[in-house]
């Protein structure tokens, strides 16, 4: 299984970037090879100052090894050898019309002494996180999303949006970090689903990513913007930064396991401002964002 | 004792602000004035977009009630009321010539059921964190911490200075925030200093803040610098940014009392990038100002 996943997040990962690169029409992303010290490595591919991505990366990587102790805890268990994979991305858009979007796709397993598998599971999703609100764009990501889950259970989207929302949630802010999308984690083997149902779920999700987020990047690349438009960005781009420093268990994860810095942290955007007491006007298109991240909502009728 | 270091942070308060002032020219800090649901409150005064200083805070705060959940395992007790109050403050200069300054002196108390106290202790120092690096403002600011100290013990400067190099120190990047200054934590009564002999101590460090700090500012402000150097600057300040949202007690302590966002996280800078893998140039001013991070120095000729 981790062989198969791996090779098919290294596909993805061309596929994506060949997507990304086809809106943009501008920069190409830039790869580096890294290796980890105590095993394994990844393969990152970044994109700076293009006409549409202003920052952004999409990285796979596979480390192995014994399981660090500050991660003991976190999976609950001892000693244990470990590998993981996965792809991640982070996309920041120049443009506030065009939202910055994440996804995640992930493998996991841990071996007793014999090197023999005593867990193993899937984790993963993609969300979205908008600076000012178009609804038929939040309407389309979370469609793409729920389509692909509908095709393994018509559980998934329900559970997985709820599971997002709660997961990318600034707690010290108490306002989500984008509309959300999908979150899941530890897909375990159960009675309904194997580990090849999960593969083929995971993976169905990964496949819908370029669909997800590509049409709304065109629908709104060419849109004028101003500064003050831009302002707002910043200033919620901050926001971000603090999610993903404070909050994030993917960052927390990547800083404990000795993984390549710059690989983790490319997920922090460009230019970022910090404006005390902010808040915007009533009535505001600032504030209408706002309002749905402070009250997550359900953008697909039941 | 918590009443009359409340006064003194209340004066110092003052002081500083009007210290501050008067060497940006420009600003003035504004007020708020708030107040913690669970006990207390504080008055956080803000200057942003002076002369000087593009963003900083000078705040006083103290609270009281049951301690959190969160903070009884850091302080390492059981369930217990508390009372903590203390000053601090964050000053980010516009021009990348002058160097980020932070300050913080606190007092902790803690009571058993009858309301007696059954522990207490004095916080706090000051840091310098330079943008480029000038010789004699990292050896003046030093300087002036270790007078201060020295008034009170010869073994407190050169303790206390490896204790801010410890403290400030950005594990991820493995290099320190700044150059330093002072640090100290649980300074309880014990046979060399009474409660009343570490007031003195703090208060020390307290009134020199601005002699430490200001002749500084004074000497670069007018300085001209280069959009290479603000972008630098913009760069840095992302490690500043990642230290206090990543490592920081300070910031965490905030967080999990329930403290008033706005006023914690007024420590973080205006304007910050992050650029991928970004190093400087060999044989740089840039450069040379890693260098120290990296490795930190002795300023101050034993």
């Amino acid at each position: 299984m981790k062989n198969k996943f791996y090779q098919y997040i290294q596909n993805l990962q061309d596929q994506i970037c060949k997507g990304l690169e086809d809106t943009d029409e501008t920069a190409k992303f830039r790869e580096d090879i890294w290796e980890r010290p105590e095993g394994g490595g990844g393969r990152t591919r970044v994109i700076e100052n293009g006409a549409v991505f202003e920052k952004g990366g999409v990285n796979i990587s596979a480390v192995h090894g014994k399981l660090p102790d500050s991660m003991q805890k976190l999976v609950n268990v001892g000693e244990a050898d470990f590998f993981a994979c996965g792809l991640s991305l982070v996309l920041h858009p120049k443009s506030p019309m065009v939202p910055t979007v994440h996804a995640n796709w992930r493998y996991f397993e841990m071996y007793d002494d014999d090197g023999k598998v005593i867990q193993q599971w899937f984790g993963g999703g993609q969300d979205l996180t908008p600076y000012y609100l178009f609804e038929e764009d939040a309407k389309h990501f979370h469609q793409t999303c729920k389509t692909a889950c509908d095709k393994h259970n018509l559980e998934f989207y329900p559970k997985y949006k709820k599971q997002c929302d709660a997961y990318f949630w600034n707690a010290h802010r108490n306002e989500g970090r984008g509309i959300g999308g999908l979150f899941f984690d530890y897909c375990k083997a159960n009675e309904q689903m194997s580990m090849e149902n999960w593969f083929n779920f995971v993976t169905e999700v990964g496949n819908s990513f370029l669909e997800a987020y590509v049409p709304i990047v065109e629908k709104r690349k060419k849109l004028l913007y101003s500064e003050a438009n831009r302002t707002w960005q910043e200033i919620r781009r901050g926001r971000y930064v603090e999610f993903n420093l404070v909050h994030d268990k993917g960052t927390l994860f990547g800083l404990k396991t000795n993984g390549r810095i710059e690989s983790i942290l490319m997920s922090l955007p460009p230019h970022v401002q910090w404006v005390y007491d902010h808040h915007p006007k009533k009535g505001s298109e600032e504030e209408k964002l706002v309002e749905v991240l402070e009250n997550p909502k359900n953008w697909i009728a039941d």
